[in-house]
């Protein structure tokens, strides 16, 4: 299977490299390094990435910047970032994707625990994840093709610690709980789900 | 109470400012219509809408533009008509909002059964609605002075038949239900909920 995980220089997205690279053909993206260069804020970079990777069967997006930050310093610009990021970035991947995308291929975007257990000055990641979560159940009646979509929504995991303070009571998903929870959505046969590892 | 009601001259509106403005101050807020104009895809036109009102106990918005069409047709471009519309609209009233909002006062946005409940052609609304409700419930654990937020879910409502067609299936919602929701958001005490009609 030929798999695109873009945001592959990000702690989930080298992990899941890893992993898949054993039995599949992984195409690694990120920012500023990989086979290949995106930047998911723009349109025109994600279309590059298609065009570069060819017809693929799985696309896996680790990638989601979101502004952090004291409620009340938030404004319109700021909140702009986790829409333009983590919200329109990861549903371009798809609208554009599906033009590149093989038959019964599948796309796994990342969402998580914020969306139903908001946590003080993440209110801007709570907002795109739940963008995406409805986009996917949206978009997987609509995708033809046996063309298949998921969210998978971890909460903080073991190897971002440095997250742990602002989640208190969140117990941390380990790697291998995350890396099943994106076996589930790529090896499944489910569409439209949020998959929690 | 002073109430300003966004989206005064839409279907919702009307009703809720007829219902309303027989036992308290209703300000009637629409794009080209009602005592104050409001384009809620401008931050300064909202600025301005909060600066004329001055200070008030609730608002409640039944504004939402979003872009219905096939999937296929849908790119950046038109996926952004929800996200400045229904989405950062609805956000931006409550992220300025809250400077102008009386203690104790409240927030009531409108979102819809898309959230859960797909259909064709509207994915952009899914998204929106998915974003607002998750904001919603990030916000209510951020808001200060007792200050609520609340979204109400409809699904079609009967004064709206021409979607009917596009919503099968779907039970729709009456008038009276429609406006005990918004009752229920802006006289009642919960907070970070998203109240089904």
């Amino acid at each position: 299977m030929k798999i695109i995980i873009v945001g592959a220089s990000g702690t989930m997205g080298k992990y899941l490299s890893n992993a898949f690279e054993k039995e599949h053909e992984v195409i690694k993206a990120a920012a500023n390094s990989g086979d290949i260069r995106v930047d998911i804020t723009s349109v025109e970079s994600i279309e590059n990435l298609y065009k570069q990777a060819g017809a693929f069967d799985a696309l896996i997006n680790t990638a989601g910047p979101t502004y952090v930050g004291p409620w009340k310093k938030m404004a319109d610009k700021e909140f702009r970032k986790g829409v333009d990021g983590k919200m329109m970035g990861q549903i371009n991947l798809v609208l554009i994707g599906q033009h590149y995308i093989n038959p019964k291929g599948s796309f796994s975007l990342i969402t998580g625990a914020l969306t139903h257990d908001p946590q003080l000055n993440f209110a801007n990641a709570s907002a795109a994840n739940g963008a995406v979560e409805a986009f996917v159940r949206a978009a997987a009646i609509e995708l033809e093709n046996g063309i298949r979509i998921n969210a998978v929504s971890p909460t903080v995991i073991e190897d971002s610690p440095q997250y742990f303070p602002y989640f208190p009571g969140e117990m941390p998903v380990t790697m291998r709980q995350l890396e099943y929870a994106f076996r589930k959505s790529v090896f499944g046969a489910n569409t439209g789900q949020v998959i929690k590892p």
